[in-house]
């Protein structure tokens, strides 16, 4: 088994192997999405540079040069192979504003990219599998728990607590996106999505962009207003008494024209306030995707006095 | 190309085809959801025999035999094979509700519906390559609008207007399913429901059952509480000062342990009267999944006043 010090370097890797993966991935698309990628620049810098590196730069590389290692060795090499990391990240970070609405520049990005990708991964694996195994005969037992303690520290100053699982979590979330934005709800298990929502005390209706009803939160719960799966699919229309279908209408077109964002209503029932409001659901660009409709006792609301803060609690 | 009444007919069978599809791969599962069987038996039942088959019992086989095609041919056959599947659906409704607990029943709930699947398959294949085809050559010119118009009134009767695209629907979020119960969710495209999200007029978090903030919504908009994708996989215990964290981890203990739903607070924050919410989620057999946080100004849910019905609106 390897000791902890190498598990902490070859998991940073992993996450630095990830990042270049996803980053090429969206630079394939014709559609980019530019705000994972600046995330990842993001992520490649912070944790790649400031983090990982620098536990090398700083820890391990003086480490194995003082017991005994040759200074024009392999370290040698990976210091200069850090150093062209760093060019290549500064040179991306400095064309992504332009990249973003050029085609020709954001072709050198991809260009720059390449190389850079092509050089980290070069590099990761002469580290893994050659510097790493090559400095455990110069690493002493008392240096194996210094180099874990150290590796800590430098990710907690440079990052903060937790970073690497923070980082890991960040780069698994962006694997999952698909469209042209970042989409953190991509990242959950769709079961869980549901779960979230049937949590809250709100009843949620979609209505998609050809009006019908296609999903309800609590399904198999008690809602104010009941449901069953057979409105599933059926025009938002039919769901209506006839006298107001012409309001339902309207709403809804103003909604697809782009002239209304919402329309609330308010009504007594059942001992409870009710709060009925339409909201319009569009994408990046505007585009109508339908409406949810959100309905909720607001009675509770206005009963409240005061301030109650998390330090309040007993 | 078809006549529209051959189009309905071949139409019908894609939704029954496509329910049996979908209940035989809910039968091969060891966990099975059984709202999603149940749902597809009543869709082969209310679509399939009451809209579907009577469309041919009640107008088209009168037709071919009032237009000379003999009685004892494929029309006999054909309504022969609609009383069989009549008699397989009356038995799995029927075993239906004891199928469910008991697995020598559930094995014999299985074969019955495969034998039932395999004779529909069969019969729709007739249907499709010789009786249509055949039928032509008896439909008269001017039976092919009569023939449209009177299956559209035998849907519209039997399940109401609309029925095909609301069976469609349905048998296509089912299609979806993955779990052992129906999630509506699961139909829609993730970036729909993150944009449902977003438009709602409340911030929510989603914290996971290892305490990581996954979620948040509104990342590109203005929130009251800004967060960014920085947050994404930090423990939410780094999201509070220290002195309040003891607080906060017994909260999400009491919700991990099953002793609480909720917490909710109350603060006044720049004019806002902010209600700060946490709610457990918890999956259909209570396992906690994680916390969501709902946000929202309640303020103008404090000045309403009498009601505002939709034939308010103007």
């Amino acid at each position: 088994m390897e000791e902890l010090y190498i598990k902490l370097l070859m998991d940073d890797h992993s996450i630095i192997e990830k990042a270049l993966v996803i980053f090429e991935r969206q630079l394939e698309k014709s559609k980019k999405n530019w705000s994972a990628i600046s995330t990842l620049l993001d992520v490649l810098w912070d944790y790649g540079e400031t983090c990982h590196n620098m536990k090398e730069e700083k820890v391990y590389f003086p480490l194995l040069l003082e017991r005994g290692m040759p200074p024009q060795g392999p370290v040698a090499v990976m210091l200069a192979e850090h150093q062209k990391e760093r060019d290549y990240l500064n040179k991306l970070k400095s064309l992504l504003p332009e990249a973003k609405q050029n085609k020709e520049l954001e072709q050198e990005f991809s260009n720059i990219f390449g190389e850079y990708s092509a050089l980290t991964k070069d590099h990761i694996w002469k580290e893994n599998d050659i510097l790493y195994p090559m400095g455990r005969k110069f690493v002493q037992p008392d240096d194996v728990p210094y180099l874990a303690t150290e590796f800590k520290r430098i990710e907690q100053e440079s990052l903060g607590v937790g970073a690497y699982t923070r980082y890991k979590t960040l780069v698994d979330a962006l694997e999952k996106e698909t469209g042209e934005r970042i989409n953190l709800l991509a990242s959950l298990p769709i079961d869980v999505i549901s779960d979230m929502l049937d949590a809250l005390p709100v009843e949620l209706t979609f209505v998609d962009a050809e009006d019908r009803v296609r999903y309800f939160n609590k399904l198999d719960k008690d809602k104010i207003f009941s449901r069953t799966l057979s409105a599933v699919g059926r025009l938002v229309q039919q769901c209506h008494p006839p006298k107001s279908i012409h309001l339902v209408n309207k709403i809804i077109q103003e909604m697809k024209e782009g002239k209304r964002d919402q329309a609330t209503f308010w009504i007594h029932f059942n001992g409870m306030y009710l709060f009925i409001a339409y909201y319009a659901v569009r994408d990046e660009n505007g585009n109508y995707r339908g409406v949810v409709e959100m309905v909720q006792d607001v009675n509770p609301y206005r009963a409240l006095e005061g301030e109650k803060r998390l330090l309040d609690e007993s």
